[in-house]
């Protein structure tokens, strides 16, 4: 992820910020303290930033939205909690809710289609662009003008990749790489810069289109998933306001938990789209993208991934008259695997088992490998060299493919045609086939060249074809499995949207149709059934989803008898693999630096209790507190909530009142009702704001510090924070576990945990618990030995 | 349900008893008193019981057994949390993780197998004592002896009705109508009694086996779902002590997180073995069954599933040689519905949303006589005039239903045979078939015998049967339309195990016929895809499940092509009939008094803070508390959780410790550690137990009260209550909305939640919140003005 400006960085909705711009910061806010003037005596509740201790994430800036969820149907809970919009909330609910119901469905069916048609947009281009070049150079090559076809396959590819790369590299380097880890980051709270702006949509669809035509060994299918994502959060944040496109009608989606429902449908639209899968793009948001699920969003979901699946029919359907140019049977992949066998010997199963082991290994050992590279790439010293490094890097690794693609080929030896083919199937003419023709005589084709040389669809079509068993030499799968394996782990880095599907389906069924070859003696199964177990195993080893990947396979092969098999194979892989490491999504999450928040607590947070990790002294303020003091407490630091403590004479004693948000802060601030005593003045506040003032703007569209001028005068006067006050915030008792304050803070999906003191007599809050603090990294950090403690 | 015994009741795990027994409780706390002599001086922290207020409940007597659930892997949570078994926990638990593993995968394994097997055997008795009936009444009325029919028929269903009515009745009352409520209530955390006790097994295999050959118009879907559930059970708390079958390695499963997820498991196996669709039955158990869904769960489901489908086909693969007697291609649905076409007209698409209104109306209709039905047989009137009254209904439905089904074909005319058919095929020879001859002449057929007189599954496999639009007159659909319905909702009130599914099916899947022959001149559409639309249409207004209906009907008609057409109708027969009444299950759960805890809080919630709900005096232990006190504590009250309160000189001022559990506590009294002074002997009373001892015991296996023998000298002595505390319970600040409350009750899935007060120089716990606490009638009695402040 790229380091935005600082500008950027204030208009996410930050609470912790990279160390490394302690300095900027420092430098700051001496020039506030000294345009303050009162400098000691304005400190007295301003202290230390709460959160300096856990700045130990420095490879990106990051944002936490995490939504302060509550399953009760409204419309914008975080504010109707506040005093401040009862009553005009009441009044108008009737109505809106209404609307709301009628728009959200609306929104549902929109996200469906327009994730749909950007499938169909993807897949026409990538077939016609790639068909153009392939027909080109088979053409060629049936000429014999062998030199002719390598600089063409060569440059087109190349020119395909450097458009790729600098749409990637200078216009949203958020879209390079498969998106499924972003998305499900953004799910579990993470609103990471722009990583579902429409730039980065706008780049997603063109730099995939670009990177799988120019034949790198990447896939559609992820890039789909963040497609789909930022198309519902461009809807779901009401347009955008910088391309002049905002509906009005939008906004009672602009808040976290509205959002995170879209960001979810869209999510399983885009698997719908990429595989023609409703059901699994379905599966697929349950499994593995959301972190939170509701009963209610599945039905949504479904409708969604449903509306997707009727425009992509529509779409085949006008196709098949061949008003799509080159688009044939292909793009949308569709695999017809044949098994009519009902039983299994006991020898099949054997070979199945020994299949998936094998596969789990393999594909864990890809995640050790794309984890290594990724690393590489996300280097601090490759990242200094700038975009135009990038675009470099990405011309490599496209003459490398080129290359290999090109150049492998010649290794293989001709077959004959198989006598039963007529003779305008083999060899192939037209731009997709089983028999590509290249080097060899008339009536030969390369069997290599069939697999490099077609497009990564029709390849694993290829591959998964039954009653072929002969069609393909051990040699040329051995050598094809091994380019595409690597090939794949080096192409996942480069700044191109990239896909991991289809790598690892290639790779996985040219491994299951070797070892179906090496095992044809002992086993009965099909080769082709083979190649789908192999794939299904390596899908197991890397991904680690287990139901979604299997209905994702049954509804692509639309072949229910497979099922026992896959599910075998899938269960073994996974156990394998998780026996070595973590899925790739989940590595990719960690190597971004994003603070993923896992479902379970970690055993050793058993032994910790929750005021161990606050870190404090902590920022509050009172209940009527100097406009001043808030100015300053903003400047100083970037908490998003400041605890609100009601001090005597308002109560006996001190006590906590509830908890403000910086953002509700700020327009608060820029509506200007202050007073000239400490009074409350909540009355006056209530009229003069409304409800939808409060809404959670899109990301950058808020009201930034900056945008606030407040006078000199008017520092000193006085501001009532209680309308805005969230009087009931979830708080722990500081004696509690950490284990389940962790489960607490998770389920809920907080933002903010108050920890309040055990005994009397003491101030009423003891700290504040966020996400940041229920890391490994913070918790180790602060007591490294509790980890030894535990074992 | 039935009011158990006193003993039975205690066995269960109660929080609050039912008003009615308010006398002999009263009488038993005098008792006590005057045994324990000392009454006053002992009183100081007996107060009154702390749930007097919420005794509305008086249907049936319920236990909670909620589960404090933490989604920290671990073998038994809730005693790990104490300090006791630490050191114990953690140098076991290399060893026990993996048997644990292990072992989970193998209990999933067996519920499969077991479920499959209970699936295939009630196919197998069903298909052949009904085909044996059918072919009896078939040849009698091919020969004309048509009194002999009647008598026959009424007679084979009088005697099999009253079977599974006796069953019923003496045996396991609980085994009565669907259970899927049943089993949905257990999954929110109501373990009502004996739902899921071995001879509630029995029962519903047997009885539901008896009630469908007898002819009612009832279902063995639901039936199946609860005995896959009761499968579950069994296997889940090890076996049945009371039977003598225990297996110790299941000791681990002793804990109500991992009980839940096996019983989870086992209605996704219950649907899969009904409809033979492992995907829709764990979106069904996804969806319908289960509150809480962890994602570890989906795949250990789909397993399960995966292994029930497998072991159908096993049998039906074992059966197509025709050792099975009379079960043929029928007993396990899987119909084959044929819908060449792939576009439909607009005049298509406004007869499914005709068909979808309509049907959403008769389905919440459905429901409403339902419950009015059910609430009569519910009545306490009816409760008391004992079980021989519940045979003596069914007897009477049983002849009711025979009369019909033999008397009003009689009004049907016979239509001449197609003459496309050859004779061997029209009328029907064998048992099962379109075209009943019954009182007609060779050559023709009756078209509503063909109806009747079949099996559920083979009159559903008629209606859905395509290309066959002039098969049944308009009349005959009419008549059988309006049978169906009425006799669904008579027969599901009575004492036989009864599935909602088959009856709602077929009601829907003539409604839909109907309406397809009147549309006939409207639409192109098969009217055999009408009746599929139509049963559509009447399950999603009466079950309102949306996606796992759609996947079912998907699996079972196993035609991908369909799947626009049945979610449009589902998403407006859902929406139609959500606009009159809720879904049936819930209507059963509330009717049964069942405490269901929804998902969402109610809107007035938002009003009321946590302190409003609680009632108080409550009873509190001291961390050393004299062992009378505990007893006398114990006997008056039948709370299941008590605050432990550190109080001086323990502590500088009174502290809250945390909450023991009245199972740990009984446990704790039996070991016998007393000390005489009051001290701290912890460390003692760690070396007496192990953490099993503590161990959640199935329903009426743990110590009982009356197992104690406390002796008048130790009931002046001392226990360290502290080893056994939960010392970090969930806690809430007296302040906090209600609805904040509650749904953090409701997502952590809590059992007791502690409310502690906001300023100091209070005592340091308020009250307790239970889950009858948060009943809407619990609040509502306590604020009925809360909800019009509300409107």
């Amino acid at each position: 992820m790229d380091h935005g400006s600082r500008g950027d960085r204030e208009e996410n909705d930050i609470e912790v910020e990279g160390g490394g711009h302690n300095g900027s910061f420092e430098s700051e806010r001496r020039k506030f303290v000294e345009r303050m003037g009162s400098g000691t005596s304005e400190d007295h509740n301003l202290r230390e930033p709460l959160l300096l201790k856990c700045r130990t994430n420095t490879t990106s800036q990051i944002a936490i939205v995490g939504a302060n969820i509550c399953p009760i149907e409204s419309l914008d809970y975080e504010i109707v909690e506040n005093e401040l919009f009862k009553q005009d909330w009441r009044a108008r609910r009737k109505v809106e809710i209404f609307q709301y119901v009628v728009l959200k469905w609306t929104l549902a069916l929109l996200i469906g289609v327009l994730t749909g048609l950007a499938a169909v947009f993807c897949n026409f281009f990538v077939e016609n662009i790639a068909g153009f070049k392939l027909l080109l150079i088979n053409n060629l090559m049936l000429n014999d003008r062998h030199f002719m076809g390598f600089v063409a396959n060569t440059s087109i590819n190349l020119g395909l990749a450097i458009l790729a790369a600098i749409l990637c590299a200078y216009i949203a380097p958020a879209a390079a790489g498969s998106g499924i880890p972003e998305v499900k980051a953004y799910l579990n709270g993470i609103d990471a810069h722009s990583i579902l702006a429409p730039s980065t949509l706008f780049v997603k669809i063109f730099g995939s289109i670009f990177g799988v035509a120019a034949g790198f060994v990447v896939g559609k299918e992820g890039p789909m998933v963040h497609t789909g994502a930022c198309i519902a959060n461009l809807l779901g944040q009401g347009g955008s306001k910088k391309y002049h496109l905002t509906w009005r009608w939008l906004r009672y989606f602009k808040n976290d938990r509205d959002r995170r429902d879209l960001i979810t449908c869209g999510a399983a639209a885009g698997v719908a789209g990429a595989f023609r899968a409703p059901v699994g793009g379905v599966l697929f948001a349950l499994e593995e993208a959301a972190s939170w699920w509701r009963s209610a969003l599945l039905w949504r979901t479904f409708f969604t991934t449903a509306v997707v699946a009727v425009v992509l029919r529509g779409f085949i359907e006008f196709c098949r008259s061949g008003r799509c140019g080159l688009f044939g049977q292909g793009g949308l992949i569709m695999f017809d695997v044949n098994s009519a066998k009902n039983s299994y010997s006991s020898a099949d199963l054997l070979a199945v088992i020994f299949l998936g082991v094998i596969g789990g290994i393999f594909g864990s050992f890809y995640n050790y490998l794309v984890d290594k590279v990724h690393t590489d790439n996300a280097d601090s010293e490759t990242v200094k060299r700038g975009p135009i490094f990038k675009v470099l890097l990405v011309a490599a690794v496209s003459l490398l493919t080129s290359c290999c693609s090109y150049g492998l080929p010649w290794l293989s030896h001709c077959i004959p045609c198989p006598s039963y083919l007529e003779a305008d199937r083999c060899p192939t003419v037209g731009r997709s086939g089983n028999y590509k023709n290249f080097q060899c005589p008339a009536g030969h084709y390369n069997d290599l060249a069939s697999l490099f040389l077609n497009t990564n669809d029709d390849a694993i079509r290829n591959l998964f074809s039954s009653g072929t068993s002969k069609e393909f030499h051990l040699s040329t799968l051995l050598v094809f499995f091994v380019a595409i394996y690597c090939l794949g782990i080096i192409t996942y880095g480069i700044a191109v949207p990239s896909g991991l599907f289809i790598p690892v389906i290639l790779a996985g069924a040219s491994y299951g149709r070797l070892v179906g070859n090496l095992l044809g003696a002992l086993s009965d199964l099909d080769t082709g059934l083979f190649a789908l177990l192999g794939a299904a195993s390596f899908l197991g080893g890397t991904m680690r989803m287990t139901v979604s990947l299997c209905v994702i396979l049954l509804e692509l092969t639309n072949n229910l008898l497979m099922l026992p098999l896959v599910m075998l194979v899938l269960l073994i892989s996974k156990t394998v693999a998780d026996s070595f490491n973590q899925g790739v999504y989940d590595q990719i999450v960690k190597l971004k630096g994003l603070p993923y928040l896992e479902a379970h607590a970690e055993p050793y947070m058993k032994n910790l209790v929750a005021s161990d990790v606050v870190s404090g002294p902590l920022i509050t303020f009172s209940g009527v507190e100097k406009v001043g003091n808030i100015m300053h407490a903003l400047h100083l630091t970037r908490h998003n909530g400041f605890p609100v403590i009601d001090e005597p004479p308002l109560t006996p004693a001190p006590e906590l009142c509830g908890l403000v948000l910086r953002s509700h802060l700020l327009v608060l601030l820029k509506g200007k009702k202050f007073t000239k005593q400490k009074t409350m003045a909540g009355s006056d506040i209530m009229r003069r704001f409304k409800a939808h003032d409060f809404a959670k703007a899109g990301s950058g569209k808020g009201v930034k510090l900056e945008d606030l001028d407040i006078k000199e005068e008017e520092m000193e006067m006085f501001v009532d924070l209680h309308p805005i006050t969230n009087t009931s915030p979830y708080t722990v008792v500081e004696t509690m576990s950490l284990a389940k304050a962790a489960v607490l803070f998770r389920q809920l999906a907080l933002r903010h945990l108050c920890v309040v003191p055990k005994t009397p007599g003491r101030p009423p809050i003891v700290g504040i618990l966020t996400r940041h603090d229920f890391m490994p990294e913070h918790v180790l950090g602060l007591y490294p030995h509790v980890v030894n403690r535990h074992k």
